[in-house]
């Protein structure tokens, strides 16, 4: 396996794709965030780290946001979302939007799970923001659970990559995490 | 879509395996680790989110580590990453090591992308500690390349849902990020 030196902005393969909302100005407002991750076992913290957005100055504001996974029934509003900034576009039509107990984070009806979270600290880096946001409430569509539990295959959901900037179907099943080890002897 | 309220200890769907790499009392160490993401574009920044675990000691000393993204022929060993503990078991065998620069920062031959990082920041969080590295080279390997790039296809890599703790393959292409949302119209 010859390994060559490649550009150092590179990144993992592949990055799950979610819609981050806010409420901005008073409007409600979505965009498409691939650079998100959970960060902390208890309480449950998630990281969504941002560019210098329209949607930042909500997160800021209200200290609460969303994180939503899209099936991809959604793929192309997701990636319209990822196109214009609500500076200058009004997302808040796209979606229909409910709330869980905090009001400044909206989730969209349409995707199939929904993270409701409150911000719990935003650590400054050079060029980005990276919003840490305690998951005060989850939400999954009913039709999207096996055995109580959000199921990916029923999710649907789709993955990018870059710098080739390209989107992904999940595929199939390849084995029990915490478990497939268990076979490797040294 | 009816939604109900789940377990708020939440993910997003679904998470890149990667294996971390770093240099523990002198000796090579590599953990299995789902929490990770870009989290700032220039200078290009990672981060893992690692709990209370023998690899934080030596990424502490020597302020790097590496992310390494391993293909589905390596599942069973990054798994095993996952499941054993570098204080209780000597991982320095299982893997090919290589190093860049920087000299703490065990690279993973068999792995198409690994990632040598300097440890840029660490956030110190509830239960877990939020490792940000800069990328300071990229190497991957030149047979899973196209046009210059990593190509997720021939990388190969697998992913990983909670809590239902399932590993998963790529599928197949589904459109061109940054461009499909174009034939959206509100």
């Amino acid at each position: 396996m010859g390994k060559i030196k490649i550009d150092n902005n590179a990144f993992v393969y592949p990055m799950p794709m979610t819609l981050v909302g806010a409420v901005v100005d008073g409007k409600v407002n979505f965009m498409a965030v691939g650079w998100v991750s959970r960060v902390n076992f208890k309480p449950p913290l998630i990281a969504v780290s941002l560019g210098p957005h329209y949607t930042n100055k909500g997160i800021e504001e209200n200290k609460t946001f969303s994180v939503n996974i899209p099936g991809i029934d959604l793929i192309e509003k997701t990636d319209y979302c990822g196109l214009v900034s609500g500076a200058k576009t009004d997302k808040s039509g796209i979606f229909t939007v409910f709330y869980g107990d905090l009001k400044s984070a909206p989730l969209i009806r349409e995707c199939p799970v929904c993270l409701a979270c409150k911000l719990h600290e935003t650590v400054k880096l050079p060029t980005n923001s990276l919003f840490i946001g305690e998951i005060v409430e989850a939400f999954a569509d009913e039709n999207d659970m096996t055995d109580g539990k959000p199921d990916i295959k029923k999710i649907n959901p789709f993955t990018l990559t870059m710098p080739d900037n390209n989107y992904w179907e999940v595929g199939k099943h390849t084995g029990k995490a915490w478990n497939l080890g268990k076979k490797f002897k040294m």
